[in-house]
């Protein structure tokens, strides 16, 4: 039997459970918002309470607060930032849209929390939420939070997941195989070249989270209830965001324009769409890994993918590539989260978009999903590629479009004759050369031949 | 510190906690997938235990497995069907995309609770998958989850919201109101004509869902592997699912086509356009919602949605249309996961879907989001709005619009004038009329305006 | 130089091309929407036309049209149909939201036609319009068109494509060939079985199209302004209805619920899912075959699909599968329109969506993109897929999944040895049983072997 | 009747309308793609013929090309930019996936067009498409064509609606308004901070277009067939993209790694991703415009929206908001198209990306329409918005929310009392503090409400 005790708001009383370090508003929400069973993640707790960190000692520099009460905010803010009490934020990311709710279950923890340090009251919305309003704060909260992800947890992934296709490029910089286009036999390449273009796909993809960060950690901390910054000291806003800085080590910076900056979560936006390129990415290289480890004995069977785990309930023996399909589903969540951020993204009217936080949960969800996937396909599947060279490298000279350089030499329709009588024929395109006449007739020499048919001399230009 | 026992598979060792009732399969996917730390849902667990009952109980109809190995299969199964076994289920929803490390995490946990009950060794795979694969025991249970949901959860809680809506209805069809299209000033509609368009899109989306059922109840299970029904017997998938029928009273029927059904999975798909469809129709009835309460003096305040609590942690006094807005987001939601579903849908290759796992995931939680944030829509926001009569009603006689029916005895073009002429004056349509010299003219009676500009005939035809 | 007439509307005058049909409103939306180019298709355009001879018709019934009038309005309309007069319906999709532009070129093109007829003045909106708003006429036009286009069109075409299928499911029902799932090798299917999932796929396309007609045929028409019926006689919506049905055979109905109706257009979001689940269908069927036809050399090489043009500008004698590619593209698209429509069904507001115009052209691009493609498909591609018989049924006995019948008889684990076994030797899973010592040890004899490992036997059940 | 000549290519004879410039594998492709009727936008046919005359140059410069063929194909290059030619283009959108065909069709005609000016053979593939691949060529002529159409139209009408924006923030800097949050009152701001936001809303579109383009503007040309550059002369990439940055001002760059490049279109993606932003952000301003502009007289009714034509076809004297809603669908179409991007770009394998036709298609119709709608939405409504202001300045006393800056003498607790006693007795906040006695009671003093309730004052910090 859960035991309470009474609280009360600007509405009236609320019974709330005894134990609770949340007061009246956060339980109101506990009630209204039996939706979807879960909150907001410990990360985005902790930048909540960051802020209110942040924003306590401003108050304190800029006298709109008094030192002690400010001093024992930012210390409770400092127990909250451990993760120690992420059960006391019971309230459902379904809830409000301006992500009130939560702002008020960390004003009311902070209050609790610094009340009892300091042997006195320590208002929720006069102190602890002293020249803020959950319009500047709660978004903030969002953009710090995924700035923080990015840059821990999804650059450093990428990088971790790019080295491990480099050290493979440069394992197999000379093992040339069958180029596939349209996946039918192309040209060769070699399977480090392969692996190059997907170490610098994922290069590319810390290019384009570094190309939307600006507009990520550009906040809006300052603006309030409206973004005109009513009921802040002047001077707030610098020093709120340079405190965040000097907690957090991040490039947070303030709003160019605090209107734009509160009406509009267009740089969660721009960043879900960084994200999504990247699951673009990561679903062409997995795509490539599971073909080229097709197999064994009636795919392509190229690469050999690591044994994880037996494959099949039914099939013995059967071993799949587990790790690229978990990462196929990532990237499918991603895509889909990438969805659920531009149609929240446009539903704002005014100075608030009301639909924050579902887009920090599907944003900060997607980071997570790209950053663990990234590091175990690097360990568990990259890292353990194997190269069935033998058969790579006979596959390679099977393609009848290497008969290309002789372009140069006879012409394409000539050429296109050859390529056509080595498949009919059954034949290398060599042979078809040779069997066509070419050579008889001195058309082409057998050194040309020699010269131009040499597989790893196709793999470059010149 | 955790303590290990050693178990083995077709790999090899595998060290397991030594009180967890799975074996070596799931340990090895606990350690390959460290990827959102979720997994299935107990909905989905429950539904691939009782697949395994029918199953079961099948085998033994059949010859194909002991009467007291599958008996024992039975009752393991039920025990895990209550929830109590939840915690034995730890792989990660991004996982292997047969869910075969799901599907092997339950023959594991119901070896070992068949085998303590038999007294004597039940197998994973000989006995528990017995005539089974991952490939149609895994996309059925999506199936079964999915359809159970659909039947339990959303059609009951649509139909809830809707009769919600339809009491609103009654309860509002003479209150007249300015109608709006492209958000101005239209001819008159009465509240309850409105609401009872929003309990119409409800009864639709049930129409939607029931559209849907048949290719989402239509499962898989009997063709094993590949859709062959290699390893069982003459029967099975009529016998399995006749059991499945019977245990849980849901609508499910034998795939048609067992290759198509254990290859795609575009039932889901089409499912998840029906949930996406729902999610359309509570976007805009929401944003009506929040717009017609929308002040409560500078917007147009023709309705009062309840006070659920304080709105603002710095404009004091201040109540916003939280529940609208949870829903809001719950659309965005949809919306996202149903992109997922899209993406996950069109992944597969000849014989199977690779992507099921978070199909199924997407899909539960959208049709739980939907349900939950339907109900607590009727219940704390649509039961509860009064309407500001007085005000709606004074706004219905605002509109230049209702000079519309006046087309049919002056022309549009002179009600045009007329129109214009009320708004530029100030002026009701009525006197714009006097004004414009209609009725000194003998062109209009007062009369004929008394009938026409009647506000209340004008929300009917004839 | 083109030369200009005067005309004018309740704004006042306007210059028109002096040759146009078209009038002062139609001119001003020319001049207001310069954005894409490009205005209705011609089958929208002819659908417009006969709701406005269907309403003309109904008007003279009742009696709120003179008959000469309505006989010339039909006269007109029958002109339009025949897509004669498509050059004068300039007015772009990107118009207002409502199509009002649209259908006041209607107005202005069929009263022109009429007046010319008839010889006296016909209005565009007291007798083209009577009875009707762009509200109601306008999403009527995109319904019936979309009905049309999909019973006509769409539908015949997913049967042309489901019956080429079929004959290829029958023609290599006898072609075993090795199953993949996971893309790896599974026990045997037949090729048939395959062909004759991807006929199944589109015969469920059809049912899906069916299953979502209901609520497109749904129609608006009657509601006018607001849903009200304001400015209609009794009988109205039933009269112009039937008329409608009687003219283009179409199974259209009145709206249940004309506020639903008019408000919004969730039957159009609805039908674009089972559009979209058609192209999630045919992109999984069209990888397919690529894959199989993949190589000639170095790829799969199951089947070879027609060779239609040369693939490649710089690679001889080089044929890609261009069909399919093109199909695939095609579900790009569709999936993408299929976004525009569900974004713009969430836009309404009250008693209007006004995005219908874009939704019309997106879902009309879908019908006739997924049409044609398969159509194409079926001609150009299925029809002349021949199999590599030889190769095929090489490829299904190298799968070591082979092995999969003698979990019965040995058990998962022995059997799962046997196909480790099998690859790691580069054997057959045949000799690799006897290698392994289970034959000489009389575990199982040469008949069970023979028996358990045919491969015909393992593609079906029992 | 259309008279036909003989053509040939690799696979044979082909008959060929008499009069086209193009040739055999053209008209392979427009019999095999009847599909949507359209092809290559003019802008995109142009960037393809810039490619083959910098090619040509460069493989002179090289001496992979004679010079005066070089020269030929050059002037031929020249004569296709033009758009003169454009009809000679018939080739669909829905092709090959490389794009092959197109690029063919431009070989061939060029080829046609240079022979005629040369009077000796020029060869398609052997001299107009020499160091060249459709598989460099094409997705090369997408990504010039895309940064052609970002840097000349798009940021240019961004630009020009931001000016827009900021002529009225600057017009309106003085009239106070009352905020909307959640749609409920807040505290005041000007109406000019509103559009000073949607300016910067603007300024940030077109930071993220160019933080977008270094990787649009990254072009695989010179890696031929796979990315190797079979077949081209050292230091052709070098050259060719010399001299399209030359001929073109365009920032372009040769790919860093061209395996990545050829076989990836992901800068594509992440372009798509920065334009449905700015759909976001328009969605959002022309949303608040509809809402300001609601009314006349049953809206918010703060603006006055231009009047551009008759709004309805049944209501007179009605006139709505047609541009925002134009714009509106707009941001649906790019919505829709981001998806299409994200789909296609997707769906490569290997060495090729075989879905960049539709990928081209959508963006440069996504940048068109953006392009075109802001400045329709800049010259045909925000030019031409005119404020209500003393309706506005009316609004912003009656919002309760004006009670906040007394917070801060008083308590937010305190202050809620007044707000809610404001509303209850329908008094203005001043009136409210003064019934419940807190002047009298000496709480508050009137010049400190005088202070403390400036609208005006409210609308900044400090």
């Amino acid at each position: 039997m859960t035991e309470y005790r009474i609280e009360h708001d600007t509405m009236g009383e609320v019974r709330v459970p005894v134990d609770a370090l949340y007061r009246a508003q956060t339980q109101r929400a506990v009630e209204n918002f039996p939706i979807s069973g879960k909150g907001l993640e410990s990360r985005h707790i902790a930048a909540l309470a960051r802020i209110k960190k942040a924003a306590a000692l401003a108050n304190k520099d800029l006298g709109t607060l008094d030192g002690e009460i400010a001093d024992a905010i930012a210390w409770a803010a400092d127990q909250v930032v451990t993760g120690e009490y992420d059960a006391q934020f019971p309230v459902d990311t379904y809830q409000t849209g301006s992500g009130t709710s939560s702002n008020m279950n960390m004003n009311e923890v902070l209050s609790t929390l610094a009340t009892e340090k300091l042997g006195r009251e320590v208002h929720p919305n006069d102190h602890v939420n002293a020249s803020q309003s959950s319009n500047d704060v709660f978004p903030t909260s969002v953009h710090v939070a995924v700035t923080e992800a990015l840059i821990t947890d999804l650059v450093p992934a990428l990088d971790h997941l790019a080295k491990s296709f480099e050290r493979k490029a440069d394992e197999w910089k000379s093992v040339v195989k069958s180029g596939r286009t349209h996946l039918m036999d192309a040209t060769p390449v070699t399977l480090g070249q392969e692996f190059g273009g997907y170490a610098r796909q994922m290069r590319l993809g810390i290019e384009r989270v570094e190309a939307a960060l600006p507009r990520v950690a550009e906040v809006p901390q300052g603006g309030t209830a409206v973004g005109t910054g009513i009921n802040t000291p002047k001077g707030f806003p610098q020093k709120v965001i340079a405190n965040l800085v000097a907690e957090t080590g991040l490039p947070l910076t303030e709003a160019v324009d605090h209107f734009e900056a509160q009406a509009n979560r267009d740089g969660l936006v721009e960043a879900s769409g960084a994200l999504r390129t990247i699951a673009v990415s990561l679903t062409k290289i997995n795509n490539d890994l599971r073909w080229m480890g097709s197999g064994p004995n009636t795919g392509l069977g190229e690469i050999h993918i690591p044994d994880l785990q037996p494959g099949s309930s039914i099939m013995p023996g059967k071993v799949n590539p587990v790790i690229p399909e978990a990462t196929l589903m990532v990237c499918a969540r991603v895509i889909g989260n990438d969805a659920t951020v531009a149609w929240a993204g446009a539903s704002g009217s005014f100075e608030l978009n009301v639909a924050i936080p579902v887009m920090g949960t599907a944003l900060l969800e997607s980071i997570r999903l790209l950053a663990n996937a990234s590091r175990v396909l690097a360990d568990k599947t990259v890292d353990g590629l194997q190269a069935n060279v033998e058969r790579v490298t006979a596959l390679a000279g099977m393609s009848p479009s290497i008969v290309t350089p002789l372009n140069k030499l006879i012409g394409y329709e000539a050429a296109a004759k050859i390529a056509k009588h080595s498949v009919a024929k059954g034949i290398t395109v060599r042979e078809a050369v040779i069997d066509l006449g070419y050579v008889e007739r001195g058309e082409l020499t057998e050194e040309q031949l020699d010269e131009k048919l040499d597989l790893l001399s196709m793999t470059h230009a010149g």
